[in-house]
């Protein structure tokens, strides 16, 4: 029996998912401080809703019709649904500050290391035009990042208008600069119909292109709110993420020390929105890239003790002592932490220990005949291969910190 | 445009959903506190996975193919995918204790009120053939219920093999007994061939059968838990759910001040996660009905103030106040008071107030040309139609409250 998933799909066991349950607590508790609200639309779409939104991948759509249904399709991002959401509701008060954390679906190339099932996590402000708006999306991001441990992180923006003048394939090449660097970039230029002067120009005028007046104002606002410029962000001239999206601001997360890959971008797109409701709804907004974020985080070594749900295994030394175990359990799970029980009442202390280095449990209680005769627990602690004979009390105290 | 979603799948707003992750974020805290950990499997699985394994049912499951795959279904509950996992990793350390809450997808008829997408949300434990495993599955569940705030719940407990001498169709006649009643229950025994005599006395059998022995054990175990004969959990010889699944224990909980319907259900099933691996797997689980314990919760008003992810809203006065009003947003947050922020600088007051009574956000800050120059803020209670103008760390310490 073939008992694997399909090409792209991904279990999650407990070690990986306790890890990405933690990263998506923090990002919830950072959206939520910033006043970002949770939106969940279905997995399941009519298949015109998200027909003719996503150009050339939208052969990528998962599409079928079943149980007499119109021909459906998979979520295979969360902008078109949040637009849908806006059309449908008119009412919903504005600026609308949604996050919303749920999986896509595109059946891409699982050989090319592609995923056809990930995470998304965005958070948009629809509704608003002002530069305020822009920066507390900034500000978010930034929370998030460092609250997540990328100490180093800081935002690289830019606004469209610098492209203003240049022709969409030319900025094209100018979004690679980071992959190709400077003599890729004219090399592309001059590839795209450029001399080689023009394209050396070209290059060098949006370099030190100066800052526009709108950015000007989100720095200001950014400062006022404590971000420091250099630091926190940085106006970056040549970032130009895509092509047909975005209309004002535009911005990227990096971390250095995790190297130059982004870890999410953003910015102004106040035409898309509009889509169904027929009018221009202004937006802005940020979509972390999960499985980046995660790989940064692991390389990074900012997961530890992320890896296992209990603080303690509590083992069973015999039936008759089991229940100690069993009350000893309870206590401390009144006082919040979290508890694995053994369930075996005959089994050797031996495989109770090895299953919590197993399972990366790293305390374990144990009451033997001579704790259950003094009212102690021997706690053990896996990690540095020691223990103490303790009261409960002074356990929970060890436990709790 | 049609912008609606298919018929049984739901969009949820902000004010539903953050009832919903607080729901979640109480489940998943509790069942960490038991030591079950998360498990997450893809929403798609081979359809060969999931063939065979759900009876009449089958014809529900969302098949399709696409993208050059072998004919794929999307998630249709979450044991299959567990006993998956459990034959693709047999290394797994036992006993494997994992949580679950993803949503499944069937095709029912949404006429009849069902959903054809749902949360689903479940422990199991996989490995362990020991009564404590059934005893911490149900400790957990009236922890989970009481952390919900279900103050009266319990839970009603049967033994499957109660049942052992009566025939299946006689046994999901007495499991209608909630809902029809005994004479009901009576009369369907009859239709299904026994005497009017019989039918009672196996139904008064039923009623009056005593408790096995392995329940014994488990409430045994269970009181030294600390939880109440008759009070947390009572031996209710009728309850059956179902026909195929179970093997040993049974469980339903119920909230009488929410009604008969119950919360959830489980028990032991020694024989269905070995179906790819070829040998029995000992299992005992639980599942709540989610939507069943929204419904319960709302209507026990048991949810108030979980509709607005912000606690307070930071108005802005005026252009020229615009940077107070920023400064202050920046220091709630830091005070980890979730703060939204008004965005555009020349709103009226009464449009921001408005906005944060449609919004469900309790309190607002204004700071106005006296508070700037006093170095004062005014908070606004809106539930109470109460202000006051306060010291900034007066107002944190409030809102911490």
């Amino acid at each position: 029996m073939n008992t694997s998933t399909p090409k792209g799909f991904r279990d999650f066991l407990p070690e990986q998912s306790n890890a990405r349950q933690y990263t998506i607590s923090k990002f919830i508790q950072t959206f939520r401080l910033f006043g970002f609200e949770p939106l969940e639309t279905p997995a399941v779409e009519f298949a015109q809703t998200l027909t003719g939104k996503y150009g050339e991948d939208e052969k990528l759509i998962y599409k079928f019709r079943t149980h007499g249904e119109d021909e459906v399709a998979l979520r295979f991002d969360q902008t078109v649904p949040l637009a849908r959401v806006i059309a449908q509701y008119p009412n919903l008060p504005k600026p609308f500050k949604r996050y919303q954390i749920q999986p896509v679906w595109r059946g891409e190339n699982p050989q090319q290391g592609r995923y056809r099932e990930f995470l998304q996590c965005d958070i948009d402000t629809i509704g608003s035009t002002s530069a305020l708006a822009d920066v507390e999306i900034i500000a978010c991001i930034l929370e998030t990042a460092k609250n997540l441990g990328f100490s180093d992180s800081f935002l690289e923006i830019n606004d469209r208008s610098v492209f203003s003048n240049l022709e969409p394939k030319h900025i094209t090449a100018i979004d690679k600069l980071k992959k190709i660097g400077d003599e890729g970039v004219i090399e592309e230029l001059v590839k795209k119909g450029l001399s080689q002067e023009i394209a050396q120009k070209t290059l060098s005028d949006i370099k030190n292109a100066p800052i526009t007046d709108s950015l000007q104002t989100i720095f200001s606002d950014l400062e006022k709110a404590g971000y420091k410029n250099g630091q926190d962000f940085k106006f970056t001239p040549t970032l130009a993420r895509g092509l047909d999206y975005y209309t004002g601001s535009i911005f990227e997360l990096v971390s250095p020390q995790y190297g130059d890959k982004s870890l999410g971008g953003g910015g102004r797109y106040d035409k898309l929105i509009g889509i169904y409701s027929g009018n221009d709804i202004p937006a802005v907004g940020f979509a972390f890239g999960f499985d980046r974020v995660m790989d940064a985080l692991s390389k990074l070594k900012l997961l530890t003790n992320q890896t296992s749900a209990s603080k303690v295994l509590v083992t069973i030394f015999s039936k008759a002592l089991a229940e100690n175990s069993i009350k000893t359990a309870s206590i401390l799970r009144e006082n919040n932490i979290p508890t694995s029980l053994w369930y075996e009442t005959d089994s050797k202390l031996d495989k109770q220990l090895k299953y919590a280095n197993l399972k990366g449990i790293p305390y374990v209680v144990i009451i033997g005949p001579d704790e259950a005769e003094l009212g102690l627990v021997t706690l053990k602690d896996l990690g540095e291969k020691s223990q103490e004979t303790i009261t409960l009390d002074e356990a929970i105290f060890k436990l709790s910190s």
